[in-house]
Order: structure tokens, then sequence, then C-alpha cells
């Protein structure tokens, strides 16, 4: 059993190419022992966004404070505190945040086999 | 895209032998379109608990709120919110609800291929 807190991580920004004030936390990932997926925390500072794109994996995402927007082809949707989101594979996908305040949700991903 | 709010999700009792004042909600999983993991929402009354089980697949835990311990066979360890636990496969645990106020917490685990 491996117990994880964000504050005992430091955030990493996120540099990918479309990405703005965004920084991750591995939580749990292969290095902790996690079989198949991995849960990643993401901070967006006020104006914040994860890159605009699409690959071959799901996310499921859970929001967990600010006022955020995802961006899909439908256009942009809110996402509250306490909203699941899941992208399906090749979906394009981008996190803004829209607030005054920071943002933060989880995002899990499968690892590979 | 799917999204989705727990309080869109009637709370689910979990009967299973063991366990205590819990219930579960499914947020993302094979009806969602989910391919390789579920995410549920749990919620503990005061003095509620999971059962002490043991299963072959892993948990990813998130903290949401409350104050809750995770026993496992090494004894009883506070989980505070913002806290990640990897549960990992074959090994036994509970999650028990130590506080005076409710508990809630994601748990994810792998959907079978």
């Amino acid at each position: 059993m491996k117990l994880v807190h964000a504050s005992d991580l430091d955030p990493q920004p996120v540099t990918e190419q479309g990405a703005a004030n965004v920084t991750v936390r591995w939580l749990l990932s292969r290095p902790e022992g996690a079989p198949h997926f991995a849960m990643r925390l993401f901070d967006l500072a006020p104006g914040g966004y994860t890159p605009s794109h699409e690959h071959a994996w799901e996310h499921e995402v859970y929001m967990l404070e600010g006022e955020v927007e995802v961006v899909s082809e439908d256009g942009a949707r809110p996402v509250r505190p306490g909203d699941a989101v899941l992208v399906l594979p090749n979906e394009r996908h981008q996190f803004r945040n829209v607030g005054a305040a920071p943002a933060r949700f989880l995002c899990l991903i499968p690892l590979p086999e």
C-alpha cells in the first residue's frame, strides 16, 4: 500500500506546446507500483490551459477546484467541482481555467501494458 | 466526451458483507464508454466502513472529504483530503470513517478486458 500526498511532490510545469500555466504531479504511477493506470493532479493558474490535442488513450477527469471549460469539437462546456469527464480515445480536448482562482483536477490515464 | 455530476446519480448502498453505512456511485464505467478503468465515488457516514477484504485488482483512491483511516495488515493509517492511496492487488484493506462528518473518496479500479 502506498500513500502519497500532493504536497509531498513538486509540481512539474507542463511544457508541451499549446499548454500555458499548467503543472502536473504524478500521484500514482509505475514507480509506486500502479499496474494499469496512473493518477495525475493538474493545477491551472487563472487563464491557464492544457494543449488542444488528441491521442489514442482516454482520460478520466475529476474536477476538484475552480471554474474550467472543456473544449471539444462540439464546443466548450463548463466543468465544475464534482464533475467527472470521460475523454474518449482520439477525441480532441482542451481544459481551460476560465475563473479568477486556480483550478485543480485529477486526470487518470491507462499505462502501457 | 461524457460529463457526469455525482448529484445526477443516486447513491447505491454497498451491501457487501462487512460494509456499513457506505454508498457508491459509478461515475465513469462501461456504460459511459470507459475502455480500461472505472471511477467510483464512495460516501461513508460517520462510523461507516468498507469491508476488510482483498482481491486480485488494485485500487487507486483519492480522498476528497473527511477523516478516514485505511487499515491494512500493517495497521491503521490516517488518510486526509488530498491523499492518494494505491492498494496493490491481493492486499487486504478497509477504509473507515473515523470522523464526526461524512467522508468521501474516489476509488478507481481496472475493468476486465
